[in-house]
């Protein structure tokens, strides 16, 4: 069966174009720098939102009803799944995807049938991988949505649950190894507390290294080198998430000692949750060399949930490449689309219109960023803002020669510190310029 | 003496230029729809930001020095500002300023020097007045800075304070009809409580109306027939203020029935604060024919104060001026820069660029507005989208044929119901296509 | 079947007791005022929360699993339900209960079924109510859950779906009415939009007026004479909903001529996300005579959902009863626990515990709050400090006496003027000493 | 000169007490757990909101004109401060308190006179020290508040304000020294960026850890056995504050080797503008061994700027206690009272009732935490809630016996898991009775 007869194959057609089924930015094969945009981008489909989404929410039932949906049988509708997303892959023309294990096939009786589940569809899309352009960016497992982990997975007060958690997690790491997964993501859905009244948040957090440790030594075992990444969001769905953002991740990992074998999957949703810009988780995770991946969506910043919107917005696609030129593109990451169409974007063609327009903002992002970077446009600004720490007094205190003694004499004999602007507005002015005199 | 004399004019260079002194998209004689570009954007400076604004902030000394602040007593650095101010207005061609009482003149040693300095100010800013192309979009009285208004000034709970409040408007609706003033703005900046345990809300609110039905009286009186504006502002600097948003405000005005009298000026960075998008707040104006005027800035939504950052988001004066557009353009409002420059931007030419980046970011707002509204973009999907009303049991029920029970006989004969989808996503993807595709 | 059996009937052993399934503060039958506390207090159960709540969130399916779900039909589990309800509520001792429609029986293939199915389960209902102590609060029509209702009910962009909205809720008072319930309550689950481009906000809010009007008109036709509640709340399910919150929806009520037939049910969560204190919406209510209900919750101020948590905060609740005593107490309206156990809180005992702990916090709440009102604590101190209204220039300006003339006269002759501290810090103690020195 | 002549000494009366001026809560000499209340609470009085506050705020002038602020010569001033501090010291009866360089003298026209005016009040305070019982709890140098620490101070883009501010630690650290400093603390005023377009972020932090190793190192050099602090704050005043909350600046500590030398001080309305409950920010501190001292205040969860306001809310000086009492109490820190009189509360006797106020509400939270702590009311609750890990499979996780292939046999033969309810709504219960039940 077709899913998507009635949607075109999308193609680029350039800005002038009034074809929603058309990229206006993303000519994929359009050479930058050497390297095909869509090697510079990276695009993945997010699995969950895209195939298994039902425009459900804590007020109201259903609102999509997809064609792939149509068994009363879980895997005739699991197999139906993939068969619509390697379609969805190919009009799109999209080289990625990610996936939860309990995405692409439902959980049995027990977790022995649960993974012969899992291993009948993993058969099935590996013959589908053989053929198609699209591959695997990223698997990971979902530890939150069954009622088993209402209490959390490795952070659960239950050994039990742990336990059961582990074994799900080896088997998502077996499946993301088999399928090509460049890299593994951990995001810590019930990882976190609701009451410290009833939490002993040493042991849990104890316990979450642990279990990391655990899956790191699997992934040795096992030959997969694929990059471990963790995903940060602050608060939902517990109250307090332990991967509450990119410097909390960060510090956790130096504390158990596993900063070297993890990156950050930073999300732009996650990020404003936590009250920062994504600009800033994304500079956060860049300067210190953990900046693995993305998960492309938009949120709301006046309301205060994941509303994981379809990104939109240029001037936050822009600041965020610009981060990923400045580290030097991704190298096993991408941009994978964890955004849904709102519940009332319930019809089958605004799953593609969706992730066009996201496409689009990212690559027109992409094409800003790209030229500010190559032009050096923020970079000779800071250069000359910074250029005292290069000479004299300023290069002694970054050269690890100076002490409070010597700093005080200097001091003491300054006869007036001159201090510049900042220059804020000129520098929002310049990127306006680079964003729409082009 | 010359106060931007190493500034240039700023003229219109289009947009390639990278001259930071020029505009790229703000030509202001440029005709659309048969009215200069200036006319339909209506640009004015703020003067208390931009002549008196020092860079201090709770935690920090100055960090500006102007040079028309270079006397020992106020009164010469009043006369230098508003040499200066006219200089500025000049330099940058803007049509308007607004002004509080106290920006222009100081407080004296009591109430009838102060109205003495405040009358030889007006003197002056009169003679400039006749000569200059730029005129007074509204002027306002400064019942917030003296400790006098610590609790309040129409809502204080003392009456001294109420009738010292009412003495300081009277002076100021007729300096402002004086010097041509086309509004008059109420903004509460102490009418609200910091706890309620010490607060006659009741009696405040009669208060604060009785006071407006005074100003409304007055005005008649004295023939001033400017537009009276309220400027709404939930929570800084008391706990609540009490013109919390437009919605509060409308409220406010028909409980005291004087909702003839008033219409909104609305500030970007109050609606947010509010809990609003600006557009919302807009849109809730025109709706209810409030839409006066507005006061041009931007906030950080991540942050939870008033920051009065330039505009230079075009995503954001885009829907601004749709509103704008839509509602016929501003009567006698306009958009007024109650912006600052960054605490860090203490440079002189800041001050230029930043209201630069601001008029560009308007003017190409405008721009793409004006032709999402000339084309019916998002007018003819909503058309579509609300056929229903226009026939049938839809044109019933809007006509007013219709109720419960005629309704309920409808509904249990419909068969089905069919909703269409809301395509946010497509709407956002045209969006963008209006404005990166010119 | 008893679903309860193994908790004891919740009596009152006061402040010193140690048993979870007793009350400590609440004594239903202890008369303070000439009136027993229950009637003071007027506590109702939300049948929604406490016998339809699943447990399951936008992460993860359902943790609760009642024994009163255990049918396939489900008619018979709405039998069920019925039975559990009166057996909780005779538990508890509860004067009242609030339900909407749909959470008493189930939708059914069309209208007329769905209201058959209303029908036998308000007659099962009315044969519990004959013999009960416990009332019905108020009724209401779910309006918000099936995905007919995706765009709004009143408002939504469809007239076929405000046609079925309008048969739901004329059904709905049918029933409130025939249950004997004294109020009926709209909450406008899907009342607002996604976005503006895609909107006619004039249309939807005049649509929303025309409903109302439908709805007094019917009541009036019907004999109908419960009072009519609007319920606030200002961003979820929707991005922003119109009765965003009590001065909204005053405003509103005003604009479209229905403030006489309409007051306020306030929820303590809906306030706080729309940046209010609790205590703040209901003094709103209060000065304008629009206090009716309560619904009754908590919500986690760092959070930015509702998550109507059971009510253990007795600050909040001592300044929420402070108004109701204020206003006279409950006149129709009560305290309904909007409120449901966490997630992870899934056995049954939890339920009951819930509440006790909920019905505790507002009963030492009244108290104190009752001590406070009675011996004009706070209300001694505001007469002092607004006593200047009382005489000279102060009683001209409240008795209309006074104009901006005569009042600047006045302000030019005062030698100066005397503000006094407002005290916030000693008011906090005072209540401090009212809340912890019992 | 007496300035608290109208104030009585602040005297033990007990909760029944009516006397603004008597503490109700607090004893100081009351045994607990073999120690005097005031060893166990440490309090301290902070000299820049008690001595040197004004009320201005950004709307609004000055609005408290203190006695000892009487003089036309700034050093006049500082001396007179000095003197009415250790009166308030001594009516307070409070063991210590905390200061800025710059709260206790004035700058000077340059660094030498500076230190000058330093050295002379330290003199005057250290003569004061040798009879009073109040001592110095810590001190900190003012590195925000002078305009050559616009762009920061450690992480200034200027060398010249770097080597300034390491001048001004060194002197600070010696004055703490010379007067007997229990702890030194840094709060990053300006430590943070504005706009990421300007800024090196990585050169910025870097900067930051050289600074404060130099710090270590001469501390170390003196012989200043002082514990160090870092005081967390994200988003005031600059836009993002480096040290944005206990978990950032953990992952920082670690990063650069630091954290043996620093411990945090933890203030309330910090963690709350973080987006933390204070409960979480001291449960993160303790448990990773870094609790130092706490900054006691309270914000207004509606409001997103730090208010500072005296902590009145037992809830939450109940909670925050108990963390306090489980981390085994203070070691050299203590609750610094860094609260201020609202701006209304101008009166002299406002700030002795806003610290009564305060202390009231730590020692009946301390009181009601110890009784927690000392019964194990939690305790017991979470030892059985994770008992699962004392033996079987859980005690293998821990102790380090366990891998993934172990744990997926272990599930692949559980049968079934059962979790036990989090029991959040009874833990809440329980709280209210210890605080309300005795
Ligand atoms: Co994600
Ligand atoms: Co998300
Ligand atoms: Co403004
Ligand atoms: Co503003
Ligand atoms: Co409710
Ligand atoms: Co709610
Ligand atoms: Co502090
Ligand atoms: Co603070």
């Amino acid at each position: 069966m077709k899913y998507f007869k009635d949607i075109p194959e999308v193609k680029y057609e350039g800005p002038q174009s009034d074809n929603p089924f058309a990229f206006k930015y993303y000519n994929p094969e359009e050479i930058i720098d050497g390297k095909p945009l869509k090697d510079h981008l990276r695009f993945a489909i997010a699995y969950w939102h895209t195939f298994c989404a039902t425009g459900s929410d804590p007020f109201g039932q259903p609102t999509i009803n997809r064609p792939w949906d149509r068994f009363s049988n879980p895997m005739d509708n699991a197999k139906a799944r993939v068969e619509a997303a390697f379609e969805f892959f190919e009009k799109l023309n999209v080289p990625f995807f990610c996936f939860h294990d309990r995405d692409i096939a439902p959980e049995g009786e027990n977790l022995r049938e649960t993974n012969k589940n899992l291993d009948e569809i993993v058969s099935m899309i590996k013959e589908y991988l053989k053929t198609s352009k699209t591959k695997v960016l990223w698997g990971t497992a979902n530890l939150f949505s069954h009622p088993r982990y209402v209490h959390g997975a490795a952070t659960s007060c239950n050994a039990d649950v742990f336990a059961y958690a582990a074994a799900q997690v080896k088997k998502a790491l077996e499946v993301t190894k088999e399928l090509g997964g460049e890299n593994y993501v951990f995001w810590g859905g019930r990882e976190g507390y609701e009451t410290l009244l009833n939490t002993d948040m040493e042991l849990e957090l104890d316990n979450l290294a642990r279990f990391l440790h655990m899956a790191v030594d699997y992934a040795k075992e096992i030959g997969f080198d694929g990059q471990f990444l963790i995903e940060p969001k602050p608060k939902e769905p517990t109250k307090h998430q332990y991967d509450f953002d990119a410097a909390h991740v960060y510090g956790f990992l130096k504390k158990y000692d596993l900063d070297k074998y993890f990156k950050l999957n930073i999300e732009v949703n996650h990020a404003t949750l936590a009250g920062h810009d994504f600009h800033h988780e994304l500079r956060f995770a860049r300067i210190n060399n953990m900046l693995g991946s993305i998960d492309a969506n938009m949120g709301d910043l006046l309301l205060g949930w994941d509303t994981d919107q379809f990104p939109t917005d240029v001037r936050l696609t822009t600041l965020a490449m610009y981060e990923v030129v400045k580290a030097g593109g991704f190298d096993k990451g991408g941009l994978n689309f964890d955004a849904k169409v709102r519940r009332g974007s319930f019809e089958l063609e605004d799953l593609v219109i969706g992730h066009i327009a996201g496409m689009d903002a990212f690559a027109k992002g992409f094409k800003i960023a790209y030229k500010l970077v190559k032009e050096a446009v923020f970079d000779k600004f800071i250069e000359e803002r910074y250029r005292s720490y290069k000479e004299g007094i300023g290069a002694k205190i970054v050269s690890g020669q100076a002490d409070f003694k010597m700093l005080e004499v200097y001091a003491l004999n300054l006869s007036k510190i001159e201090n510049k602007s900042g220059k804020q507005e000129l520098l929002e002015m310049i990127l306006n310029k680079y964003m729409f005199s082009e």
